[in-house]
């Protein structure tokens, strides 16, 4: 059964390029591994005059990407045009319609509009792929969705924004502050030149929601994430940290409670003989923790031309072969609905740093309150005070197990001392057993 | 189309049984994921009178595992009997032949007939899967042969026998020989009474060439791995290994060179800050060298009953779903026949560790001898003789990359020296880029 499979790109970036190329590049080992070759058909792309480093003879060139969607000579479209409206969503959104197989690295599309789009997809018994969207080239959905598909998953943690990972690590080595390390990265082209997406968590929180979804069969509810990005974390933190033997990672977690599922991203402490910890740069790593198969770590690149491509052609591959899996696991009518965990609700250990002027009582009034509050300490530090200037010093206390809600409250207090220098800060700390 | 999907079970030992409890335990969301209801219809195994944690009312007993082959209320044949002859080999070659799938645990049967069964499979339109022979829970099979099928593999490593790494690990945290971890081993239950299998290799080598033959897309060739175990790894090589930056890992390496694909276990030497030299105790890792996607590093629980259960259900879960791939990633009869690399012209850094009786000439003699055989030296550690008894000194050098040949030359060589106190001892070093 050699059926050709007719290809249609949108967006000739990065990644639309780097698929075209490994589609060219690997063409007989592919149709080997799927059954059938697949060519490139059509493409849709604004600036039809650069160089993209391939032929685009013999293949329909469209202006606008939604024609695609009605081409009877594309079987399958791939998506990587970006954004999660816009030409991206009706391109999509048409071609599942009108009976054709996506493949997308759009992870805002899927965050979003991704439940809606799997119930086309599912109606038109077609299939709307998206393994690029979530850690580049790591076959993470693929593990979720049916490598570990008999388990009931009890937690998904994930280093998923290379960008962040990169300038905390550089932080850490380096010793320096995020402002500095970011516009490094934008110079070195680790970091967009308007760093939002990236550096304020939401990127990741994007993913998030999609493994979240796969993880625990429920429709993607990423308005359910509390998301908070890097800017706020300081080498002197880092620093500390490290003393404490943590390392800090902003990590993308979503759990399994009485409540409901917690879902957040935010830069949290992992303790330095985690695997977790040691995903240094550029990498993204996933956590995957099930019933039955325990700890599974996943690591490679997160981003780039190459590892993208990776993964999109592995969705081909599939839709090739004909191994059609069910968008997040199980038929869009059978997620349940998302259950919200309060954060509130939330327990764990914190590291909670104050930088108080150095004087008498100082400690009293701060550990007092952490009683008050129900907080205990599991350890502390505190630097003399020739180590800083002008009489202030930095304080980090890591607690015991906590609520969210206990540790809140005597936050609140504590902020409100005059003894503090600056507005203490305030980090989860999030274990593994790996 | 919920066609029930019927599964016969045969051999209800510890991954039997575990297949058994999950199906049951997870019944409704592997129907939602699978798209069919999946139940245990016959099972076989020797003692019929054992509590296995679970009631077999209204499922058919078979004494001798073959019945299950030719049940005609049996879609699926779950293998867990073990060998790679003998019963196993029976009812997996005639469960195919009588069309039904079959799903194993069984490495040395995929290792030593895999292409036999891979052809038998392809001609009768159903398949033999066997994610649960390599790395337990952790999905590789799925990641290489799916999950990166876009890419040209460059080579395939892993940490493939728990029990291994838990000797190495605990011989490393504890400065203790080989001989007496063994011994603590065999009574916690994490190796045989026998070891043979696991400590000389076997075992990883049996995964290993699973592993090649779906990454290269050759025909599994088991006697063309170089096969060593652990039982000559000492404490104080470790410790050496430790003083220079490295871990001594039990390796399962699979590599595409230029002559052909070198495939080989042994104990080598990594570079301490690369991701698989801290993979500890018994959990297994496998990196994978993609040219697009880079390296993926996947880790996880390896053996054990729930990590190996987790693994024949994703398999029985991709087979109810209709997910069906080719055995070895492309059909039996597109497999190449593998084209072996001889060891001898492997080239990498090499760990050289002598013990010598310490009187002048000794070094002068050796780096007389490394240098005549081209072998250029990175580092070199000798310990003052106060350190040891008898003026029996470890003298380790460190060389840049060197092939194979020249090193066993200067090898033997000086291995005829009579300032030796012991024979010689030299391990690979392999270098990781992350």
């Amino acid at each position: 059964m050699q059926n050709v499979v007719k290809i249609g790109v949108a967006g000739l970036g990065t990644v639309g390029a780097g698929t075209v190329k490994l589609l060219s590049e690997h063409r007989d080992n592919l149709a080997d591994r799927s059954g059938s070759p697949m060519i490139v058909t059509a493409v849709s792309a604004r600036d039809r005059t650069r160089d993209r480093g391939f032929s685009t003879e013999g293949i329909t060139w469209y202006e606008d990407a939604r024609d695609l969607a009605t081409d009877k000579n594309v079987d399958v479209v791939v998506e990587t045009i970006g954004g999660s409206d816009g030409i991206a969503y009706d391109v999509c959104k048409a071609a599942l319609e009108n009976g054709k197989h996506v493949v997308t690295a759009n992870k805002a599309l899927i965050a979003l509009h991704g439940v809606e789009l799997a119930r086309i997809a599912d109606a038109h018994n077609v299939t709307i792929a998206y393994e690029a969207a979530v850690a580049g080239g790591i076959p993470v959905i693929k593990a979720l969705r049916e490598g570990l598909a008999g388990n009931a998953i009890s937690r998904v943690t994930g280093i998923l924004n290379g960008t962040c990972n990169y300038i905390l690590t550089t932080m850490r080595e380096q010793g320096r502050d995020f402002a500095d390390v970011l516009a490094e990265a934008q110079k070195l082209g680790y970091a967009e030149a308007d760093p939002t997406f990236d550096v304020d968590g939401i990127d990741a929180a994007h993913k998030l929601a999609i493994l979240t979804s796969l993880a625990f069969g429920v429709e993607v509810d990423f308005d359910a994430i509390a998301v908070e990005g890097i800017r706020s974390v300081s080498a002197l933190d880092i620093q500390l940290a490290e003393e404490l033997g943590y390392r800090i990672k902003l990590l993308a977690i979503a759990k399994q409670t009485p409540e409901g599922i917690e879902q957040r991203v935010s830069p949290v402490l992992v303790d330095r003989s985690t695997q977790i910890s040691k995903v240094e740069g550029v990498f993204n790593a996933v956590v995957l923790e099930g019933d039955y198969v325990g700890p599974v770590v996943l690591q490679g690149r997160g981003a780039g031309e190459r590892p993208t491509a990776s993964a999109v052609v592995a969705d081909l591959v599939d839709i090739a072969a004909g191994r059609n899996a069910p968008v997040f696991g199980v038929p869009a009518d059978r997620l349940k609905k998302n259950v919200r965990a309060s954060l509130e609700k939330h327990v764990g250990p914190y590291y909670l740093r104050l930088m108080v002027w150095d004087r008498p009582g100082v400690m009293a009034e701060v550990t007092a309150t952490l009683a008050k509050h129900g907080v205990s300490m599991a350890s502390m530090i505190q630097h003399g005070r020739a180590e800083t200037e002008g009489g202030v010093v930095p304080v980090v206390f890591v607690t015991h197990e906590t609520s969210e809600a206990a540790m809140s409250g005597a936050l609140s207090d504590i902020s409100a001392f005059e003894s503090n220098s600056q507005p203490p800060v305030l980090m989860r700390i999030e274990g593994f057993t790996s």
